[in-house]
Parts: structure tokens; sequence; C-alpha cells
């Protein structure tokens, strides 16, 4: 903050919040209510939220904790907080706020314009930098968070020839992952996406059909599982009961394109080489040019956080930054396939938070 | 859009995405790529979104769908966003998007300002009020995806004398009504918040704790499970082995002015009325002042919407509204109790879609 000549952050989203405080709900899901956070260059974090939040609040470690009766048609929350805001900072104080990349404000555009009004002496300026510098590098805490929830991820895709059958509603086979993910430990299962196709798929982001899965398949499923707060991300993929040439070639290529990774994958490198050590293994199979845009992405209180592994971003790798690899391919011809594992960098080799993936397309179902 | 002089909406978020279009994904739980819907005042909605959402969105009723390879560091969507509009509206248009209360703009702010400056022969105006009072009234097709999922989750606390037990850690008694929502038919369950506490608890959005279940304690889960998109959003009370004299009259107070909202809830009432019919019975009961600011909402894409049930809402109920009755009490000693239904308004009585609470707090354990 000092370096970037930012006096005080103003922040407004759940992992922000939680990030300093360990204020950890799901009423998040309710967007009724804005909870604001400000970070002054020295001293705790103040919160100003509404007064239902205040018992869990209270156990954080914050002393100063600010509630106002909320929902407000009037004023919800702006008056204290320009007054906190103004009790905290000199008149002409920069206020940091996240405007960049990958971010928003949670919070009412047109109360946001209050806001500014009301400090009008003072310059918000962009902080996604300090943010994303603070959150890309993980604690040994944080590291072990994920470590749990990858585990748990990879123990119930070890189960899937149990899970998953021929015949087999595509919706089902979902939920009968969701519900071994939580027996299993997860607290959660938030993000659940995949496909199945003949050969391959199309799309990577889908909600299951109720489609049966076919013999010839290719299974796909993609999890953010949670277990405290933090996230896995990766996906597995599996024939049903026989796998073509094309699939096994597509799943040969992107397993070796994770191969190269893992030997890119390490403090000093930037995430551009990253990619292209990837990228060079897919072409070389043949991969028409992705639509995904990236091979991979940090994560850890969110699905997906910076940096990405693009050919533009040039973030160089430090330790204890956890990473999807997560090299997709497509063969022009609508089929697609993805392979994603979840990674931590350290000193040398990283360090594999997920169960690395079979060496060949796994077939279940004979 | 006439009568406010509105001649196109431009949308960002999940819901009012997926309102116009039917575009449903948990993609939206990564923050790295915005999405766009345009509405012009007549034709068809305009999607501008990234490639990875092109085979989903392809299978919407829409026709005219624009992509963009994102991330881009450079122009994540901006240009062709001011292109679309630019070609949609003639200069001096308004164009309205959500800046009121329980909105945010999901994009990143400095992007919205470079819209804002690259249509600067444009105004961008408020249009909340147009999105929420379309959301508001639900069609049949969507009280009936609520309905089901109403019925899932009163199946499930049907249940909660096997589900729940005297010794059981607090987050494995959530884990087990989870598990057992999803084997009950629900997609998902984002929202479960709840605690158990001696008589009563003092906060209503916590994640569960593993402390175990004592006898005497008052169990509360307050669930938000997903059907197609669509949510529930209720809690259920149980004493464990034994109820006080206290809790069973918090409740009974409780479910009387839950009777109290049923009566009041008519068309062509307020939300105020509704609030105040409710809050009379809580006040003779002898409840403090709440906390929570209102006593119910409504629900539908989102776990709470438009309107509150509190003194200041005006809102005037219409048939085909879905809402929560969801009075809560506390006897100012930081002990509190919740009581929520699902109800659609109807012409006449209205139609509870969660299986009404019982009449009297339901002993389990015994």
């Amino acid at each position: 903050m000092r370096e970037e000549q930012v006096d005080l952050l103003f922040l407004t989203t759940e992992p922000e919040l939680r990030y300093f405080s360990g204020f950890l709900t799901q009423f998040w899901q309710s967007p009724t209510r804005p909870w604001f956070m400000l970070i002054p260059r020295t001293g705790k974090p103040v919160a100003v939220i509404p007064e239902i939040g205040m018992p869990v609040m209270a156990r954080t470690w914050l002393d100063d904790i600010r509630t106002w009766s909320s929902p407000d048609p009037v004023d919800d929350g702006v008056g204290l907080l320009i007054e906190t805001i103004a009790e905290l900072t000199p008149s002409g104080a920069r206020i940091g706020t996240m405007l960049g990349a990958e971010t928003y404000l949670r919070m009412p555009l047109r109360d946001f314009d209050r806001l500014r009004t009301g400090l009008e002496a003072r310059e918000f300026v962009d902080a996604t930098d300090i943010l994303s510098g603070l959150r890309m590098v993980k604690s040994e805490r944080e590291i072990e968070k994920i470590a749990h929830i990858c585990g748990i991820a990879s123990d119930t895709f070890s189960k899937a020839g149990d899970l998953f059958q021929e015949g087999q509603p595509l919706d089902e086979a979902f939920r009968a992952f969701k519900i071994a993910c939580l027996g299993n430990g997860a607290d959660d299962v938030p993000y659940l996406v995949g496909a199945a196709g003949h050969g391959g798929y199309d799309d990577v982001i889908s909600p299951p059909s109720n489609d049966p899965i076919c013999a010839g398949d290719v299974l796909m499923l993609d999890t953010g599982a949670v277990f405290d707060g933090y996230f896995c991300d990766f996906d597995r993929n599996f024939a049903i009961s026989t796998a073509s040439d094309q699939s096994r070639k597509l799943y040969d290529t992107l397993w070796l394109a994770t191969e190269a990774g893992l030997s890119a994958a390490r403090p000093g490198a930037t995430c551009a080489e990253l990619f292209q050590a990837m990228q060079k293994v897919i072409t070389k199979g043949g991969g028409a040019d992705g639509s995904v845009g990236r091979l991979g992405h940090g994560l850890g209180m969110q699905l997906t956080e910076w940096p990405s592994h693009t050919l533009w971003d040039q973030t160089v790798l430090r330790e204890g930054m956890v990473l999807t690899l997560e090299p997709s391919m497509s063969l022009g011809d609508g089929v697609m396939m993805v392979h994603e594992e979840n990674i931590v960098i350290r000193d040398g080799a990283p360090e594999l938070l997920s169960v690395r993936a079979p060496r060949e397309l796994p077939v279940i179902g004979v």
C-alpha cells in the first residue's frame, strides 16, 4: 500500500472480506445486503456490515465492527461508510478498490456513486494488483485446505467405476458424484460441470442433461468442491465400455501436455512460458486453436483466480502459488477434450495436489 | 421500457441473463470472464459473451450471439459491446442497467467506465424497477420449479428424526441433510446455514461448527436448495430430546405470526401490511426489536429477491409473486428463533409451497 500510495483499501467482495477477517458464511448467496471492509495501512481491518452479520463477525479477530440495520431503502450503509472512511483517512487520501480484471464491485452502482460524491476530497484508485499479489501466494494453512479438498475429489474420482454406468442418465451420474464428495468430507460442491459424448464432447461448462451415458462416450466431470472455503478445480475423463483411437490419442496428448506443464512450473518461470510449454505439445498432437482462451489459472478461495496461463500473462511464478494446469484440445470438428491438475509451486518441482490422472484414458463399465 | 423511455437494457448478472435466455451454467462461479446481454425494445435479446459459452448459448432461443476470446487483458469484450450497442441504438439513446437496491454490476468497474466513455453520446439510466417488476411475478412454469424444490426440501425435513441425533457434530448433521436433499432430487444445496443452541441460537447465517448437538438444544437449519436454477428458502426448528417452555413459547409465537402472514398475503395488500400483520403477533408475544431487518422477501432464481417485508416496502402483492414469510424473534438476551415458509400469491388465500411447519416445536431423538 505504501509503494502504491494507497492509504486505505475499500473492499466489497466475499473472498476479500474473508481473506482479511476469516468471515465465512453462505449468506453471500443473498444479494440483498452489501458488506464492506476497510484496511488501513497500519492496524486491523474495520468491518462496516449489516447488523445481521454481527454475531459471526464478532467471532473473528476484528475489534472494530460497525453495523447498520440492512436493508435500508434510503441509506444502505453508505452514510456509515462515508463517516468511517472520513475518520480513518485525511482529506486527499487515496482509497484503493478493485477495479481491474476478474473483479467487480459488490454494491449497487448508485450507492458507489453516492460514496464517491460523499468523499469527493478523496480519490478512488485501482488496488487490484495489491490484492491479487497477496492472494496469489498461498500460506501453508491455505495450501493444506486446498490439498485436503483435492484429496477428497481425487478419492471420489477413484470410485468412478462404482459411481458411473452405461445407461445412467448424466444428471444421475453428477448427483452420485456430488453425494460421494460430500460423504468423503467435502463441505460443498458448488461447481460440477461436464459432458458425455461420443469420442469427446463439445462444451465444458454445461449442467448435465438427463440423456443416458452410452458405450463409446467419453464422460468428463469438472469439479470445484469446497473445504472450509477453499476450492479444488480439476476434471477427469472416462471412456464408457470402450475407447476409440481418437479419444485415446486426445487423452494421450493432453496427458503429455500436462507433463510439459509440470516440468515448466518452476519459481521464476512466467505463466506465458507455462502456456507455451503445454501449447507446444497440443499443437504437435494436432490440436486446433483452442477456444478456452487459457490453459489454466490460479485457484483458492475462488474456483478461478489470477494468474492466467496465456501467452499474454507475464506473471512470474512464485513458491506457494496454487495453480491449475488445464490443457484443452479441439480437433476442429466440434469434439474437444480437457484435462486438469492442481499444483502448488515449490522450490524445484511443483507438488501435485490432485492425484495425477491415469497415464491412459481409463475405461469403465467393462 | 417504453414507459421509462429506455431504449435498450444492458445486463451483466446471472439471473438476468438466464431470465431472458435460459442460459444456465455454474460457470458463473468463475469471476474471470464477464457476460453481457442486450435487450432491445423489440426483437430478441442479443448475447455478447466469451467464446467458451457459445455451445451452451447456441442451444437457447437466441439467434444473435457475438463472442470474443476471453480473458483478454487489453479488451475483455468492451469493444464488441460498444460496437453492438452502437448498432442497436441511435445516438442519444437511454441504456437501462441495474444500478439500484439488491443489484451489482458484474464486470470490472474500469471496463464499465470505458464502456460509458466509448458510448458518451448515450445515457446510462437505472432500470432496476423494470427488471424487478418483471422478475417478481413468476410464470406458472417458474412456480412449478420452485414448488418442486420446496417439496424436496420439505420431504427431507420430514426425515429429521433419522438425519439428526444428540451427540452428532453439527457439521455432520448439515452434511447428512445435504446428501438427503440431493438424494431426493435437488440439483444443489448452495445455501444451508443454521445453528444449535440451548433453547435457541444467537445467529442465523453461520456455517456449522463441529460441536455436538446436545439435549435441550434447538437445532435450526435454513436451506436454499435448487432445482433447475430455482431456489426454495425456508428453515425448520427441532428440539433435541426435550423442549424448554421458553423455546416452545418462541416457536408458538412465530407459528402464529406466520398464520397472520398467511391471512394478510392477498393480492392488493402491501409488503408493509404483511410485515405489520406478523410483527403485531411477535410484539404481543414479547419479542424484542428484531435485527434481521425484515420478515421475509421474494425468492426464485435467487435465494432472496425483491420485495422485502418491511415497514418501508410499499410493493403491492400480485398473483404469481413467490415470497417467504420469515418471522423472527429475539428475547433480547442473545437467544433468537426464526421460522420460514414459502408461498405463492394467488387470487384469494396464498398457496403454500413448503409443507407447513408442525403446529408445535417438534422434539426429535426421544
